[in-house]
């Protein structure tokens, strides 16, 4: 069995959602699975001092215009929410607590929110709306909130965070393959053809 | 015939660099010419106060892996310049100058000028070695410098600069298709196929 791609993702980040409805099949086609990150892209800034790209006043328009056709390409459906971005520590924590006991749950969680999110508008900032989310996706929607409000699970998603950091992410999504780091939604053919052959040729 | 593809580079863009040696290529696949517009993106940066990535301490390090490792998939030759940035305006008013006699020139000017860079380390912000590049690219060298010294020619960069900046060029490479903008060399595949089939279905 070859080892597991790592797919680090922001429920805010509409990149993230774009390559979250292709990686598992990328990785599928290629005798992969996939380690689902979820972090918190705001708290990566903090430390970092970057702003998002799709956060620059004089990129956003562009960079919206961009989040909907690269969607529309990837045969994505996506509605550009209102607020963006939003805070995404409670379904980030909820990602991890399901995450510990069965990270296939958690997968499933993470696919839910994306895809409320970027097609229906569930502000999943807004806690009403991320317990009847969780209901909807099956979950204990007070067990859901008793552990986004846990510090046990608020620690696990900062270390989540900080081990991402750590390695070098500075972005979303952000996944590595066997060490190669690749930033972006736009990185797929790349990562096919890695998973494929391996490195291009005359790459030093 | 189709309207020309607007393609607009600094001559200090890696990612310029690389899709420099397939927009042509692209473009008369689907009956198209291209328009190349060289431009400053420091000045550019100054007007928006913009930082391109690559010159973000924390991405660089990435960016430049992801550079060499987008040319070896493209199949271009590079090897990452030092110093890097550099100062094009001199090169850029040399194109300018050249363009505006006969575009054809400019563009082979355009190439040459990113290929020495990318490959060879010419250090275009270097007057003597700016000329010996002009007069290995049949150049009459010292036309080219009186050029790039020339009012006409600073003015005629300038222009063209703020052309780029007022219809929302904010990076480089940037590539307009019958109004669409498209930003970054990994805008490839969506330009193949908004050429060959407009756009994608469910854009909105």
């Amino acid at each position: 069995m070859r080892p597991p791609i790592d797919f680090y993702f922001d429920f805010s980040s509409p990149y993230s959602y774009i390559s979250s409805e292709w990686i598992g099949a990328v990785a599928a086609r290629h005798g992969r699975t996939v380690r689902w990150h979820a972090i918190l892209l705001g708290a990566a800034n903090q430390v970092t001092g970057l702003v998002p790209p799709i956060q620059v006043p004089l990129k956003r328009d562009y960079l919206v215009r961009d989040v909907m056709r690269s969607a529309a390409f990837a045969g994505v459906p996506i509605r550009m929410p209102d607020p963006f971005p939003i805070a995404t520590q409670n379904a980030a924590r909820v990602f991890w607590w399901l995450h510990d006991a069965d990270p296939q749950r958690a997968i499933a969680w993470a696919r839910a929110g994306l895809r409320a999110y970027f097609t229906r508008h569930v502000n999943l900032a807004d806690p009403t709306a991320l317990k009847a989310l969780a209901a909807e996706a099956g979950l204990e929607a007070d067990a859901a909130e008793a552990a986004w409000n846990d510090p046990v699970w608020k620690a696990r998603l900062k270390a989540a965070t900080d081990a991402a950091i750590a390695v070098g992410v500075f972005g979303a999504p952000f996944i590595v393959v066997d060490g190669e780091p690749f930033w972006g939604n736009d990185r797929q053919g790349q990562i096919e053809s890695w998973l494929a052959n391996g490195p291009p040729r005359d790459l030093v």
